[in-house]
């Protein structure tokens, strides 16, 4: 059953409000109202330009609650993933309302003892969709998966990964093929309705629970798999999980996300990699596992005119001599077609005195 | 207080025991009984050449009481961690006679409601070792540490990084110098009383995890900081653990640790790294964040008869140019006093246009 959210973004919605972006964009459930006071009386178009939604903005669960909502989605994941302490009345109102409660934050919702008393005094569900499953050690399984599985990588968080993989599947769709999207965070796990936050799980078992959720994409046969990816590989906190990803989704080709704008890594002085530094940093540690190549280049442009959107695009394109496009500015048909060739099956290395 | 230890390793005492080895190695605490019907009978050093110990290995918890321990270490951590069911009636035996639990295994046994209820009914303590701490995010305070800190990486797990991190640290305090070893896997945190598994902690809190051991460190205001390596950059499971200490303990240089005779990672066909690409893709992965050179080499020849052991360490030394030794064969001052004067502070990059 499709659900109907009141998405909890305060004092969020206009900037960083990742979670809810991507649902409103991508998710097949609705979005009836937004909950933020820092522009309650807008409407999401008018807050946020890319989001073709007319859902209204609010300034609280109460009023949210006029729009028929059926589950509360906390709409913002703070750094480190703790809930803001003011948040906690909103959800307690969601509870007693009869809500739903949807939640990517590293705190368990439903570990909370108040939450999880009101939760059953009400009979709502909580979904801490960041709460990952008992995952086994990497098997080397993923490495026999018949379908081409391309991992999407960045030069920081927040670049837009999970969007080009998706924009890149429909395309692939549109194109005849079937394509799987494979969540790996909070915000594609509530739009696909599956998947496991990698960066919720234990270092150890890591990438055995990606290579888990490549082995669930391919028993629907498909015949590319995309993963969206997670972090940067220079990324001081989260470069062990975009590792991960790497190899415990034994991709056979990389897609490269970058916003060009970005100078540092977002909270870090680390600075940025330029396109080549990417493209060898990743290419020479999978080499070292399983060999794959950087196909093309997803820009995120948003910060840029068009003029200078189209610019960074061609510069990219001569630094690495490969593919590049900003797939929401421009669509994302070309840049499958010029990728999809490139999507072979490879192998991991095998030590010769075995 | 000081503990004395029964270990439990059915059937690994001899062979692949590597916590009780290290424990019987280096610990203050004493062990003065091993439970491995396997080789029930022998000697400590009779089963395992290496460990100067007389004590007695017997083939229960029940015979190792005779020697008055007032602790059951777990001895041995089976790939993925779980506990092998045949070990509960020991657990058990040991809790009934009042004895402590002391375990570094993935399942923790303070959470086994059998184990848990036992040991309340008996007054005694478990104490699940890799249980990780609450842990922030990656700040980069462990850019401003005043004592140099070198990061031990190797060519795969079990090749002696811990072994070789210690024995260096105690030859940092021969020379004079006040050194800190920083535990993060079972074996060193049982050896040292503190610290933290980080193969245990949540992916996106393992940089921080470490980075948090190693300010805890250097509050003692040590002249240097020795941190226990885990895992290898092209392991295909416990690679982000290996990334998370690279970048959570921002060391300034790096000793790398290898067995030379081992081919492919263990329980994998993932062929191991040159001493080339080992220090190539370390130095070019932390030249992203914070540089830092590979300074020194400690080769595992325990494989090898002496004159082996003296070719392979020759050949280290031609590959690389850098210094090489057996650290355990032939004594840690020597590589210590060749590494000592590259062990300088060096600074993380930081974007221009900040």
């Amino acid at each position: 059953m499709s659900r109907r959210y009141a998405i909890l973004a305060p004092g969020h919605f206009a900037s960083d409000a990742k979670t809810a972006h991507g649902v409103i964009a991508y998710s097949r459930d609705a979005t009836v109202a937004v909950i933020d006071p820092a522009c309650a009386g807008m409407r999401v178009r008018d807050a946020v330009a890319y989001l073709r939604s007319d859902a209204p903005i609010v300034g609280s669960v109460r009023e949210a609650l006029t729009f028929a909502p059926t589950a509360l989605l906390i709409g913002t994941a703070p750094k480190g993933g703790a809930l803001p302490a003011e948040w906690r009345a909103e959800i307690l109102a969601a509870i007693a309302a009869g809500l739903e409660i949807v939640s990517g934050l590293h705190d368990m919702l439903g570990d909370d003892a108040e939450f999880a008393a009101a939760a059953a005094a009400r009979g709502v569900r909580i979904w801490d969709v960041r709460k990952p499953p008992q995952t086994p050690i990497f098997s080397g399984e993923a490495y026999r998966v018949a379908a081409p599985t391309v991992l999407f990588v960045g030069n920081d968080c927040a670049v837009g990964k999970m969007t080009v993989a998706l924009e890149l599947a429909h395309a692939a769709e549109r194109a005849g093929k079937r394509a799987a999207f494979v969540p790996t965070g909070q915000t594609g796990i509530m739009i696909a309705g599956w998947g496991t936050a990698i960066d919720r799980t234990i270092a150890d078992f890591a990438p055995g629970a990606t290579e888990a959720l490549v082995l669930q994409a391919a028993r629907e046969e498909p015949d590319v798999i995309f993963v969206e990816g997670q972090g940067a590989i220079n990324h001081p906190a989260y470069a062990p999980v975009t590792l991960a990803l790497m190899y415990g989704a034994a991709p056979d080709a990389l897609v490269l996300v970058c916003d060009p704008t970005r100078a540092h890594i977002e909270s870090y002085a680390t600075p940025t990699l330029g396109y080549r530094e990417l493209i060898r940093t990743h290419e020479a540690l999978l080499a070292t596992v399983k060999p794959a190549r950087v196909v093309g280049i997803a820009l995120n442009t948003r910060k840029l005119d068009e003029a200078g959107a189209r610019h960074a695009i061609a510069q990219a394109r001569e630094q690495t001599h490969l593919p590049a496009d900003d797939v929401v500015r421009f669509g994302a048909d070309a840049l499958y077609a010029a990728i999809a060739p490139e999507l072979r099956k490879g192998s991991p290395c095998v030590a010769s005195s075995l």
